[in-house]
């Protein structure tokens, strides 16, 4: 028999019990109009939140989730979930988000498959899934969502706005298009811009995607859908989200079976990290929706803060957030180099920021790994965010 | 009407018009054993060579190739033809490899798909092809198989054994296991053993084939075979050879098509390097076979010359070669820390050595396209060795 535990066993720094909800947004009257013209007239937003909003409605946090996060940043889901939120360990009380002074809020993005709106999602005008059918979307309709669900929640301009590498992304264009409404803004392992490398390697995940023959054009949700080529999608972003080092530390040449080479074509997991890759794929297939990864991986390619008409000092200008920017010496998908160009640009505009380039072993994934040098950043970069807003 | 050229159209350095020829090596009553064990009594080689064997039989020098190489190394196959062997920037009258001195061999790998017998080779036993039946293959294997060329040829010791990636674990392999039948050798843009993310890659490019319905578990010569998949995995490998600087510097962020984004999602190759690769992927299909791939990976993958059971310094002790390691300081595939860690071993064990770190911005591609460092490098390097022999 399982045993039964009250709340109470969890510890004093988690937020416990949370639960997942869902607001309805935008309407007839008012729909939703994507950078691409398309239009939606109503978008459900899954979102968590954690801590009290105040009286004066002044410390609200807003987490930007990354490529394939969710709304559940924190907490657990019921007294035996095995598994807290993907960044349970930056939010609780006392910790760098702390929920005893901040209202902190988690949504998951348009185009994702966590409960917000997404191609996966029922089409109101066919009464049939969109598919591919639903409008292409962009890092820029995706804050236009959440900033209408900040709104919702009765909430005029936030604390900060925080996240890592798309989330990172989410941030900039927070600040840049709603300068009035982010008072801070903390952008990790992120960059104005994805490297032609990086959309080199959505293209391959792409690709592998579209190949599959289960893929069927989108439309597969009463199939199995392309679960190869979901797996072997993420396979690939997998070794671009760990540093060399990592990899070569945690498996190096290490056999799944220590009795040695099996000299047999036939099996195809015969090192650590192929075993570690496989597992990690199919994984994923049970969590994610290959749609979904087509849309989202398209925005991030999309993403460039300046682009062809402005440079990136240009897009900043109006910035009015104070800015925490940080990168990882070992993330090689998201370089130090453009933290580094993104603090050149607002420190030229004369914005208030601060850059750390952080060590750390784990390549891009350590903004969700290694917490300690992040909440000791933070934590005092909200402090005085606090305090300057209130004085 | 197509013009008529002479062979004297060709350049005064060319080696002009050349044939692929084929040896039938081993038999019933010495077959050539595998790594694995298994046996095989008849292998079939192809292989080109350049210039003349001089009477002292000392002026031979053997190029071994990479992944998806094969034995056209230099020269043209007809006076049409629109593209010389791959190393032809290195091999000819006054080049590197100058064959008005030098006696230059170039042979297929066993297990791949130019010739030299491989996976999609017609098994005697059976009259069937082998596909996955074929042995399980390793560097060593492979080096086995053009030692018994090379003493074909009349050969018995070689001036030099020369190559870049996979073929510089061949160069290793050589050198270590026939230490008496190399004078020299010069390893490129290569490494003792693959680290745990060359492993990784290669691992997500093996499961875009077995993944691909076309497979069909090897034996899909009769049909369209894993066409997807083996573009895929070419994608994805192609990626890891150019160095993210020459992606960004040729591709960046420019769109195939000059009016802007398509905001479509139907649209594929929307950035240049994702059409780029797409080409890649398309064009490799052409020229490779699939089984030979995942065998000639897997070989790369295995490939250790320490192994657990002996240091590098231990395996080198008996090298008798002089070496030439060259690395390229923009290749992630192969560092320059693994050229270091064998020039190291060779040192502390006394060897001849000589180690240069490149500098060239194509990354792990880098030593099949800038052919005037290695010039000036191996030239002078292989006429030591010439003299040297002599004296």
């Amino acid at each position: 028999m399982a045993e039964v535990r009250s709340p109470s066993v969890f510890p004093a720094d988690s937020v416990g019990l949370v639960q997942t909800q869902y607001a309805s947004l935008f309407s007839e009257e008012r729909p939703l109009t994507f950078q691409s013209g398309a239009q939606l007239t109503s978008v459900d937003v899954a979102y968590e939140t954690y801590g009290r909003l105040n009286d004066r409605r002044d410390n609200a946090v807003f987490i930007c989730h990354a490529l394939t996060g969710d709304a559940h940043a924190a907490g657990r889901h019921h007294e035996d979930d095995d598994k807290p939120g993907w960044w349970d360990g930056l939010i609780g009380p006392g910790k760098a988000l702390d929920t005893s002074q901040y209202f902190v809020i988690c949504a998951n993005v348009l185009g994702g498959c966590q409960g917000t709106t997404g191609p996966g999602s029922v089409d109101p005008q066919t009464g049939e899934r969109f598919c591919l059918d639903f409008p292409f979307l962009t890092v820029a309709d995706i804050v236009q969502v959440h900033a209408e669900l900040v709104k919702h929640l009765g909430i005029d301009r936030l604390l900060a706005i925080v996240g890592g590498s798309l989330g990172g992304m989410q941030v900039l264009e927070w600040a840049v298009r709603f300068p009035d409404q982010v008072r801070a803004a903390v952008c990790l392992a992120s960059a104005p811009k994805l490297a032609a490398q990086g959309i080199a390697f959505n293209a391959v995940g792409r690709r592998a995607i579209y190949a599959d023959q289960g893929f069927g054009n989108g439309r597969y949700y009463d199939k199995d859908g392309p679960r190869y080529g979901l797996a072997l999608a993420r396979m690939v972003a997998h070794i671009t989200y760990l540093s060399e080092d990592s990899i070569e530390l945690k498996f190096g040449r290490r056999l799944q079976d220590q009795g040695g080479f099996a000299f047999e074509m036939q099996k195809e997991t015969e090192f650590q990290i192929e075993s570690y890759l496989h597992y990690q794929g199919k994984r994923f297939v049970q969590r994610f929706d290959a749609n979904s990864y087509l849309y989202l991986t398209r925005a991030m390619d999309y993403f460039d803060l300046s682009g062809d008409d402005r440079t990136l000092s240009e897009a900043v200008r109006d910035v009015q957030a104070r800015f925490l920017v940080a990168s990882y010496d070992t993330d090689w998908l998201f370089p130090t180099s453009q933290s580094r160009e993104l603090t050149s640009a607002l420190l030229q505009e004369g914005k208030h920021v601060t850059f750390v380039e952080l060590e750390c072993p784990y390549g891009h994934d350590s903004f969700l790994i290694d917490l300690g040098p992040l909440t000791s950043l933070i934590s005092p970069f909200l402090e005085q965010t606090l305090q300057a807003a209130r004085a």
